[in-house]
């Protein structure tokens, strides 16, 4: 054990308890100083403006340090663990989350940041499990039709050697997932709640069984509540994690739906199953199908067909060996390229010389530290060389934690 | 009634009778030089060695004049007429078929040349009845819900009067027709064969009903048998005559399939209805759904949000009052703009100055003739001067015939 990866750990356990998973303020500041330094400052000093308003009333009543710890305790008690992007497990294309933060009134899309670490409870490694993966989602009130399509394209990919990842909801979820265990494969349930939890409750056997072969998975600590809010939240794990998303069913206005846009979002494959124009629970299926870039798919072969193209890429645009700039987004790029190897530029600076605005250099250039392209070097950021091929298959957060690979 | 128009009726009557409607030498033929001079020479010297291989057997057994006299008799005996390029009320986009025949080893391909009359039996006008109208077609084998989804969208289209052309077979196109009469709208069966027959018999009713508000439209003579090839030949029709064609349900060999390719050919809509993933019957729906240029529609708001932004170019194309020439494809635009007002260019000569393969100079420049915009002169064509608003609403075959309006 690395002390310093653990005292990460604790760190971004502590924080994870008190803010809200998703914050962006949090997430870049972490990125930035390490998750050691922030919770040190924030309860050194209680001067952090930014994140006390994101903290909120948690900080004055417990000792977060105390509260992480009884809780990595507990976690192991239950056989789970945390991951974090320290960590070599920890699954870098979750980090991509950091690029749909936007500014905004909806806090659902103010607050789309990476997660700060995860609870996993399960046998199998995070990255390798979910390394291809696919997400098939839809609605609770599934009909008899779509359950069958749900189960039966679970059962498709999980027989082709991909984890079918979902939230374990009623409905779609439930039948992709039990028909990834029909097949014998892998599969994924992103909560919403603590990984001690099964909710629904009906689907305890269910959590039961995924956890023996497959992987549990949550932002929330142990004994965390289903708030409903949570679930929108959670949605964008489940996006980040896999290659593409499925959609089975969707009313007009389904959850299923957001996490959709969310996979689009971050350049994944957003894909549908039509169904019956007579049914409702295929109206928001049909309207999504009408977006020319969302890919009708009526099973596992189109399904490949649409990911496989994008697997390549995917692995590779954070930690793959060959060239990690690849998966640079342009602007992204035109920073990296506007970076100087010796002379610190701040980040105006950066944004005058690659012609980006400024409010997206400054949110970019954080990101681009944590995953190791430039660093922080006085009051403004230099150029990292091109990672070796070894360098860049590490963790994208060990980086600035100063972690050994 | 004008000789001039009557003689050129009975030759396309006749000429309809010696070859089978879609041959592009015929048509092009009869374009340059009028129906009647194409019969004439056709019968008086037999040297005309292009089109007695199109003709074939049939020339030599009967007098082609004397048999059109008596079907154009038998048609009026019938209750039905013979719509003609030289009517007021020819469906000018028809003619737009012109631009789809290809060179290539399937006839198909190479004849879909526009028809050179219709058999109509019905009391609207031709050109107003299809001025607004969907193709609505699919599987003959339809599902429940195929027939009930062709049924309630015709209704829906007709109710909002939209025009529902459709082939009149069993399944999917005869609860189209019946959707659009039970909503007391128009309908058009588009036959393969004459439209005093009923195919299949038991749609005998269907079709009787049909004729009394709306038409019964076929390429062929009274008596003309549904051979198998023609469903194929008219398919081009039911896509050339309307604004876009709607799949309903279609297995993955269906004929519906080819003329929603055909209506893409024409630059018309290809919209397709979903269905259930696990229903043979929309395997071929699917697949074209995954092209990102055919529209899923759900019901008639789609279909009119496709359609509705077309229709209003498609009457200018040919017969507009406004900008005729705004429905030119680009390489007859650019030879009409390589023509000169008073000295004739060969094909060739135009082809060069505008730049086109001298091929395609030579299938487009008679239909630009024959569509007002270009005339022969001696052994070349010119320009003909950008008719004005009364003679740009002509029909567009009128010009060669040397018909008034």
């Amino acid at each position: 054990m690395n002390p310093e990866v653990e005292a990460a750990r604790l760190a971004r356990v502590a924080l994870s308890w008190l803010v809200e998973p998703g914050s962006r303020a949090l997430w870049l500041r972490v990125a930035e100083h390490g998750p050691a330094r922030v919770l040190d400052g924030l309860l050194a000093t209680g001067r952090d403006h930014l994140l006390r308003r994101a903290v909120g009333a948690r900080l004055d009543t417990t000792d977060p340090r105390a509260a992480a710890a009884a809780t990595l305790a507990r976690t192991r008690r239950l056989g789970a663990r945390v991951v974090i992007p320290e960590d070599d497990e920890w699954p870098g294309q979750l980090d991509q989350l950091v690029t749909i933060c936007r500014d905004g009134r909806d806090p659902i899309d103010r607050d789309a940041a990476p997660p700060l670490c995860l609870w996993v409870r399960g046998p199998g490694r995070l990255d390798e499990v979910l390394r291809r993966s696919v997400a098939v989602v839809g609605a609770r009130a599934a009909t008899g039709y779509g359950a069958h399509a749900a189960r039966q394209v679970g059962y498709e990919l999980a027989d082709r050697g991909w984890t079918v990842v979902s939230g374990g909801a009623y409905g779609v979820d439930a039948h992709a997932h039990r028909g990834a265990l029909a097949a014998g494969g892998l599969t994924v349930v992103v909560l919403a709640c603590g990984v001690d939890r099964a909710y629904p409750t009906s689907h305890a056997n269910l959590f039961e069984r995924v956890s023996e072969d497959g992987l549990l998975v949550s932002e929330w600590p142990p004994g965390a509540e289903p708030f409903r809010h949570r679930f929108l939240i959670r949605n964008r794990v489940i996006a980040a994690a896999t290659s593409g998303t499925v959609v089975v069913e969707a009313g007009a206005r389904s959850g299923a739906l957001q996490t959709l846009r969310r996979a689009g979002e971050l350049g994944r494959c957003r894909m549908v199953m039509p169904g019956p124009i007579t049914s409702a629970m295929s109206v928001g299926c049909h309207e999504q199908l009408r977006d020319p870039e969302v890919r009708l798919v009526t099973g596992a072969p189109h399904i490949l067909e649409e990911v496989g193209k994008l697997s390549h890429d995917l692995a590779p645009v954070v930690r793959g060996p060959v060239h990690p700039r690849d998966g640079l987004e342009p602007a992204e790029r035109r920073l990296l390229e506007a970076l100087l190897i010796r002379k610190p530029l701040s980040s105006e600076a950066a944004a005058v010389r690659a012609g980006v605005p400024a409010g997206e250099a400054m949110r970019i250039l954080p990101s681009l530290v944590v995953r190791g392209f430039a660093r922080r070097s006085g009051h403004g950021f230099v150029i990292v060389r091109e990672p070796s091929a070894d360098e860049a298959g590490r963790a994208p957060g060990a980086a600035p934690a100063g972690a050994p690979a």
